[in-house]
């Protein structure tokens, strides 16, 4: 890592982090450099408070050769049932499930394995199976974070601007996020991502509460249009939706087709899915069964359409296509993803980052696909999102 | 253009508009985008007044069929020897040259040309050669822009808050922008862009002066290093400055550095060149002979390079290192170039901003070249510039 970045340290590296229009950290950036994150508090209040990034900071990350059993800090205890260590057993088991059924599917690529640690607690598994028989790159990272954030963006969270005057308030951060993009033009790109955040009270200002949320999200990124597909996704992410509430699949699907907005193009990325953020206004125990309803979700909802797809005889022109809506996808990360740009800015692991930018993408000039074409209808549906179920 | 995109106008639809750390139009974003950009000020002064995003504007395109022979307003007199007027006459000038000079050494590919206006005046000429025998995409744009900056950031730019309460400031800004790449990975990516900004006098603050400033550079991207090629293009660089002021080339050089900086990667994007920005403390002649000097270097600088190594023998590999680095062109476009990120950011054309984006592009994870391969000695000059003349 260069030198220079180890003054503006890391909160979270996971791919993909974002944040919808609530709570999320705030700071104003450097005079050369801004970077843009919400701040915790109401989603349509105008300039809050900004505090400097600096004011964030985690420990900087050591590679380790075998990854551990935990990366809880030992005063958080291991196995105590809590939502921090059942969150992280969670995700620890999701990436194994997913990599072992993307392993399955491809047939010859293996993913390779990353771990780090930070000196004060927290870590990190990056898995990356790249140029496999079916996928061209996927990569599975799980982290946990132990964090400080600044008091400003504490006292934001609670809706209001008071007189007091706490120090940092720790927080720790734990998410599993993912990115697998196959080779033929016919087999979608998947993302998805689960993350629980949560605050420690702070020490000196008696009585404030302790933070949580939830976020994540399952979304499909096709180059092209099969219908049955995109019903067949979109059905079971309502289907784990349904279990816990009705109100959840048709609020979550429109977030997601928001989230995914490419502003300068008027695109979304892809298909869409589902995507929440900073969600606590349920029961705990509740939104821990649902992100891990939704993470289980995975496999079920993406291995069959791979299967059919993976072998579909394809053109040069659809690869291009393909390779055209590959740029679209890096253009969102590199811009929009919060994770992402947040990630790079405060000096994250770089490589765990950017696992998610495809193995090659394409830009044309002022590239049109001819009215009525499949390439146009794909483009169509991410101008104009569609009620797919 | 997207609807959505109508009230949130563009200022500079130059795919390249970068700032250093002194004046430029400052602004706070929205709570769901921010947008980096330093404020017309002094470069050190930390979180200083900012303005949203809306109170920059400028008016909406308009496609047109043949190039007008000016884009200034008729007010500002066609051809009255004003800054403003020559500057145009100027970059018209490299365009026709840089392209016939582009066309010449390509041999098959030929320019395509697009035309825009905007109703109140300005608009732009962006020609783009895709999928040539030599270049892969090279685009040569020119723009002229009549907008509006916030009163807040003109105030900045004075250097003190006064209680005046000005009305919003007009400002004129004309620039040509261009990047080249070409196919064979031993030819190198070539980027310049030359630029003049002019605020009006403030109508309701009397006697706050007029501002101007110049801005531009020239920078070499090569895949790998060939010593006598980075050499002439330094040269070259040092040559148009040298006319000018013995300091210029050091001083733009070491910029130029800093600027192509790619934080997250502690590597800066190519071999450099020369960049300045905000330049206004020499005489306004001075300053306008030496951008049109630097622009009427850009044929000798590169074009002897292309000649030479248009057709080098070259294997996968090779090709495959040229797309990675082409990768990280799309990061430091995407992520840290201002002209980019704002124009994106405040609705420009955005086929004009991303014609800079290269025709196809690599992301291997983790991908490190063998020490003291020639794939490991471009990187080393990246992370750590070097003198070349």
């Amino acid at each position: 890592m260069p030198a220079t970045l180890s003054s503006s340290p890391s909160l979270f590296p996971l791919s993909s982090f974002p944040s919808s229009n609530k709570p999320q950290i705030g700071f104003c950036p450097t005079p050369t450099r801004l970077t843009n994150f919400t701040s915790l508090s109401k989603p349509k209040s105008p300039l809050r408070k900004l505090t400097p990034l600096s004011a964030v900071s985690i420990e900087k990350e050591t590679v380790i050769s075998e990854r551990p059993d935990t990366f809880l800090r030992e005063a958080d205890g291991q196995d105590d049932g809590s939502v921090r260590s059942r969150f992280q057993r969670m995700i620890l088991e999701v990436q194994d499930t997913v990599c072992a059924a993307l392993e399955a599917v491809d047939g010859a690529g293996k993913f390779k394995e990353d771990a780090w640690t930070r000196p004060g607690g927290g870590g990190g598994i990056s898995r990356v199976l790249q140029d496999g028989a079916v996928f061209e790159k996927a990569g599975v990272n799980i982290s946990v974070v132990y964090g400080v954030m600044p008091p400003e963006a504490y006292r934001a969270a609670k809706g209001s601007a008071t007189d007091q005057k706490p120090g940092p308030v720790p927080f720790f951060a734990a998410g599993v996020s993912s990115v697998l993009h196959p080779k033929n033009p016919f087999a979608p790109t998947l993302h998805f991502n689960y993350r629980y955040f949560e605050t420690d009270a702070p020490k000196d200002a008696p009585g404030a509460p302790r933070q949580w949320w939830f976020g994540g999200g399952t979304d499909l990124t096709p180059a092209y249009i099969f219908e049955e597909d995109v019903k067949h996704f979109h059905s079971i992410q309502k289907k784990a939706c349904d279990k816990f509430d009705p109100s959840f699949y048709p609020r979550f699907k429109k977030w997601c087709d928001d989230y995914f907005y490419i502003k300068h193009r008027g695109e979304r990325r892809g298909l869409g899915g589902i995507f929440f953020d900073d969600l606590n206004d349920y029961d705990q125990e509740m939104l821990l069964s649902f992100a891990t309803e939704c993470a289980s979700s995975v496999v079920p909802a993406y291995i069959p359409i791979i299967e059919k797809r993976k072998d579909t005889p394809f053109n040069e022109s659809q690869k291009a296509w393909q390779q055209l809506r590959r740029g679209r996808y890096v253009e969102f990360n590199l811009v929009y993803d919060r994770g992402t740009t947040f990630g790079l800015k405060t000096g994250g692991r770089i490589e765990s980052i950017l696992v998610s930018l495809p193995l090659s993408a394409r830009w044309e000039y002022d590239h049109k696909p001819d009215e009525g074409s499949e390439e146009w209808k794909l483009l169509d549906a991410c101008i104009n999102p569609k009620e797919w179920i």
